[in-house]
């Protein structure tokens, strides 16, 4: 059988693409993250075997359990989905897991998803690029925080958007390294948490009050001018008048 | 009625969204691009008006003929879907059209897609960020490139994936300001032609060689260490095996 590394998208079930949908509702075993939602695990067979296998932020030991996990259970003969936020490719080491699996001869394959850095700031209304804005986007997680106090400084750059993922610990330092790395202190910010889910909060602000924001992960970061676009507010006016 | 603005995902019609899928199947009216593949439209409803506003690569005139379109349809009371490729925020220039929608008084609302820009990619195997090789990635359309010939030099980073969408026709003059950038010219690159479709092809390359080599849009560009991983690959022998 096969170990399906899927992307869950963002947090809302809908979000999931049509065969993740059809994986997770057929598959014997899930393993999942600590971020996706109970309502996509809804989905899934009812005799169903789900495995949480929620790593903690920046925890990095575990990683290998899950990928001896994913062994086991592939060599075992089960139809396995490995049920990642987001999509697995972009920071969701689903390279690593993939690899691992190949290294043991079992067979797998990857359905991409929704991923969280954009379709987080769209759900605040801020599409990562628009015309006259940004041309480009970068994005990173806060995790390269680790041993590593210049990196934003070095990456920051005026003429991109800048989406960080799992950077809300080290909000105060990333703040003080894209500073020093050129960007103005007015450089507006927007930090959503929990994004497509009903729990979702919007925080806007500049970059030089990011550090002090009263916000909690999980949560995305955006800085630069496409972060003060608040065109969700618009769609709601427009819901609104209709 | 609503004009919702949807994310087709990079092809293949089971990489809609449930949503998207959904709303494909029941809008009275869906207004689609050049690169929406044949398998997608097939969702739509047999009654359903079908209408191809396929932009030629670089055309911009025709937006606000788009845009008054789409104000048509929804003053008209149907059931709009704008259909785009990959999400409608990355490049799909959906803030625009939301925004002349809502300056009109039409009800409208987003649903993110799997975007080309880390699908793509992953369609050749190549993760855009991996632990120990990229931690980050910017992406980029080639239309910076018109009247700009300095964009790709300044954002050229050497700790950053880089995708760019879009860019093929540019691909020489890209090449050479990423280079002056300070980018080597052993780079890896990678073009993946029409990811996720049966027409699928990718080439591997070095930057000094992107200019020079055969290919055609649509297509996309990855430039930066991940360029050179196969874990597609990996995941053909491993099916060979199981």
């Amino acid at each position: 059988m096969t170990v399906y590394l899927v992307g869950a998208g963002p947090g809302d079930a809908e979000l999931l693409t049509v065969r993740a949908a059809r994986l997770v509702a057929s598959a014997d075993v899930i393993v999942y993250d600590r971020l996706i939602e109970p309502s996509v695990l809804e989905l899934a067979r009812h005799d169903a075997e789900l495995i949480d296998v929620g790593k903690e932020p920046g925890g990095s030991n575990s990683q290998a359990l899950i990928n001896d996990l994913l062994v086991a259970l592939g060599r075992r003969g089960s139809s396995v989905v490995r049920l990642k936020g987001g999509d697995p490719f972009v920071f969701g080491r689903g390279g690593e897991e993939l690899i691992a699996l190949r290294a043991a001869g079992v067979d797998c394959d990857v359905v991409p998803g929704v991923t969280s850095a954009f379709s987080g700031p769209l759900a605040a209304g801020i599409p990562v690029t628009h015309r006259g804005v940004a041309h480009g986007v970068t994005v990173v997680t806060g995790h390269v925080c680790d041993g590593d106090d210049d990196y934003f400084r070095r990456i920051a750059h005026p003429e991109l958007s800048l989406v960080i993922l799992m950077g809300v610990s080290q909000r105060s330092s990333i703040a003080g390294q894209l500073m020093r790395g050129g960007l103005s202190g007015e450089t507006p910010v927007a930090v959503i948490e929990s994004a497509w889910t009903i729990r979702q909060r919007v925080t806007r602000a500049t970059l030089d009050a990011l550090g002090a924001l009263d916000v909690s992960p999980p949560a995305i970061i955006v800085v630069g001018p496409t972060a003060a676009l608040a065109l969700r507010d618009i769609m709601s006016e427009a819901a609104a008048l209709a």
